[in-house]
């Protein structure tokens, strides 16, 4: 395989709801910078907090639950504690079982993102793990994240 | 050894300092709750962090550090993500090269603690390892935390 | 308060069963050592996984669960990604619904511990969160590994 | 943007290097399996414990170093605490101061990836940012992981 181009840098724009994270001593790694995979931990919990905020998930009791199946992250600048985070989140692709998101990673107070990535949830019965259609009130909020 | 008491629960009223901080999605472990070891990253990130905001520690330049030498928590009651936290912080003992740390984490806008421990920095030289007297901007802000 | 008298160090000797755990590359903080939070993962990690060993512990569907209580741990020398570490366990304190471990992190390989502490079990009922006896199968683990 | 395929599920054919990794009790998130932000951590310490052990790496002291520009996972069938896991790492891509790596993660034992992605290193000089040519001792090895 080649060398894959990079994906155009993102901007608030390009999002439609934020999410604030405060970052952590340990995200920083031994290079002094928010180590990569501290980004998903950010995904995941802006993902599903938009989720819980809005009243559609509840993680200790809901029977369909959306499991994670593909991410990604690209990296253009670098995060470190004790920055404050503002992740961007829309919906890129709302399928019947399966939603994928677009997140981008914003210092506080910028425009330009600093990672940005995609987040694919399949919606799934919790005790079968049989693919399940989106739960209707959680597909009325992806609708309106819809970009 | 026999069964330990477990120290008096805390307020707000036993802290000098307190430092917010954003849970995530995983910091919930298999039980639901926020797992015992996050407390201790909260722990951390509080104590640093108001070091990096009072401009006394620079973890990337300074040439003397605080190691951590002993750290202990006692669980009242759990926390959730998507709780939101406040750390308080006090200083409880400042020697001549050694600082320990009251700790406690509060659900936003509770009053008593849900978690409460201690946190001691020995600071050494970064180079050598040996023990060093506490840098005197580090001291003054310390002593204004004293409780 | 006063300064605190740290603690003897411990051997291979002090301990009745070892848990093998690899460290990982963000175990390191910016001080190029093993992050004294993740001590406390180690120590989670090992007793628990000494009890599913053990066949007495099933996270997904135990109904009397042990929930953490309290945690210490003093710090002797550091580690550092890729260290291979050795997690001693002892029961210190086995009461009719707590346990309390004696838990030492050894670099592989050697007799001395680098860090080493205490992790206390309450059990309780998974649905009520009320105090419950030590289940019969754990106390007989746990008697065993009484030191 | 429309739904997106899913890679072909790759085997232990597909990979020239692994790396043994257990699994730790807060690796299980709330549905009760490792989490998929952990599985970016098993990139990390794979990747970098390659080289780590091949001599070519010493996060500490090297000029040089790798940053990570991109990453990416897919998710086929879960892990749980205490599984244990091998990585399995390739190099598909090699340039003059990137390397793309294959990455797989399997269940000790087993030949199907339960995931797997692909992970970016782009290397700088670590004082000014800038890129860099990969240091030669470093291109040998990952040479000998091409595939």
């Amino acid at each position: 395989m080649t060398s894959r181009a990079k994906p155009k840098r993102s901007t608030t724009n390009d999002y439609a709801r934020f999410y604030s994270i405060t970052t952590r001593w340990h995200d920083n790694d031994v290079y002094g910078h928010v180590n990569n995979v501290t980004y998903y931990a950010f995904f995941d919990t802006a993902v599903n907090g938009l989720l819980i905020d809005a009243g559609v998930l509840d993680p200790a009791s809901d029977t369909v639950v959306g499991l994670v199946v593909e991410t990604r992250c690209s990296y253009f600048a670098s995060l470190t504690y004790p920055d404050r985070v503002e992740v961007g989140v829309a919906v890129e692709h709302l399928g019947r079982s399966s939603a994928r998101y677009r997140v981008g990673v914003f210092r506080a107070g910028e425009n330009e993102a600093r990672a940005q990535g995609e987040f694919t949830h399949v919606y799934v019965d919790r005790a079968s793990g049989k693919a399940a259609d989106i739960p209707a009130p959680v597909r009325a909020v992806l609708t309106e994240m819809r970009i």
